[in-house]
């Protein structure tokens, strides 16, 4: 499989066209944004954690029965994953509350909710990624009543798997954010990247924050937080 | 029925209880306030002119089967209605996009949506009625799922009900926010009030405004605008 042209560059990722019409290769980079791109920096070594992180997350989740877009990781920093179409929406699983949850609904952050917590952001960034509801995706035409139900169906079954998993290398689960796409027979799969970029966890002892809140939020050591998941996932390897 | 002390004063209403404990007494103001608090005025005769256009919106709406909270208007600023433990959502129901949804989602005002749609926001004037959704609604334990399914169910009857009536009297119905509460026996009835000030609406004709956003916004003949919607429903009675 060979790059052809860069398809979109992103914040966190590259995107190449591939000489396989229905491929793409993603490239992730060392630099760090946040507050929809108004904070902006770098973290060592980022990229290369970041794809073999999600790499193995979501072969965990193939594993147990989610397609991902995941097809094969060719160096430390790149993947070949399936072209899809993104249904533009965050999926926002929350099994704690933070972040914004926390601001918007007064609830102190590390307040466990009764019950899991789905959201769905709208990817628009001139409006700041707003939240909507199932009324504005139907009104919006960004998803089918099918195709939200299937998401809503394996983001759930995504939670039971992660939290399960995390919890076995001692680290709890706050959130994470998804996303899906269409495959060109229209099948709904997981896309984009599972990594500290896009979770929250936080050490079960320590309760120490192992994700991208220590840039957020300038808690020092970002770095070290990024090695310790790669460390807890995919070992020493 | 005699009022007793008052309940609670709100920025539109005054609440009283009675001498019959399932029973309070509203007594509509015609203090006028927007953006949450932050703009503060007075609309000649709103509080009669809302009391009594409300009541005459619910009582249609009684006749087709949708209970409210209202047993019997006193004068013309006050109404006799059954206690109920409101459920603290504000259900915001749209036909046509305006306000916070035009500028949330970027879409025009005017834009017709495909269909209607339904919000809830958690009335918490701390945070500013945030919206939530489905899932923040049960992680709040603000209302349970057959309670939320009655309560969208009638909106959305509600929404058939008055669209219909307005169209009627050549006025086109944008959105509009109903409130619903727990009867002592559990039952869930529509209560608050259905106004100009809690309302869009539009002449079919001319396009103008006969609500709120004639305060909101500073369009002028505010007074006439409410007249108008007391004139189109009650007529000159
Ligand atoms: N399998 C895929 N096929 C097509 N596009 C994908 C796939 N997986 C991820 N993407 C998209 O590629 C882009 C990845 O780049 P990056 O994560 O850096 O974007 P971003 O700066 O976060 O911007 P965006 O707001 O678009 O997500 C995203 O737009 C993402 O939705
Ligand atoms: N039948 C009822 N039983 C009990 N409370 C009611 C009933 N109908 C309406 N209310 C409540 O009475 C209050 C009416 O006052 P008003 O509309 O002025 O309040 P407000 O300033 O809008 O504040 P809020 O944020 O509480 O709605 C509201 O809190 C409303 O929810
Ligand atoms: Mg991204
Ligand atoms: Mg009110």
């Amino acid at each position: 499989m060979k790059k052809t042209e860069l398809l979109y560059e992103g914040k966190a990722k590259k995107v190449f066209k591939t000489d396989d019409e229905n491929m793409l290769i993603v490239s992730y980079k060392d630099d760090a944004t946040a507050f929809n791109g108004v904070k902006k920096g770098s973290i060592q070594d980022k990229g290369s954690i970041n794809n073999r992180v999600s790499n193995y997350l979501m072969g965990l989740l193939e594993k147990k029965g989610i397609p991902t877009h995941i097809v094969e990781e060719i160096n430390d920093r790149e993947t070949v994953v399936k072209k899809v179409q993104i249904v533009p929406l965050e999926v926002i699983v929350r099994n704690i509350a933070a972040g914004s949850l926390s601001k918007r609904l007064g609830l102190e952050e590390g307040t466990k909710l009764d019950k899991t917590v789905l959201e769905y952001c709208y990817k628009k960034d001139e409006l700041g990624d707003p939240m909507v509801n199932d009324f504005h995706i139907y009104a919006l035409s960004l998803a089918t009543k099918e195709e939200l139900d299937k998401i809503s169906e394996m983001s759930f079954k995504i939670n039971e798997i992660l939290s399960e998993y995390f919890d076995s290398i001692n680290i709890e689960l706050i959130d994470f954010k998804l996303e899906f796409g269409r495959t060109a027979d229209g099948t709904v799969i997981l896309a984009d990247e599972i990594s500290p970029d896009t979770c929250r966890y936080w050490d079960k002892t320590t309760g120490e924050k192992l994700d991208k809140d220590r840039f957020r939020r300038d808690l020092g050591n970002v770095e070290g937080a990024y090695q310790e998941i790669l460390k807890r996932t995919l070992g020493d390897s």
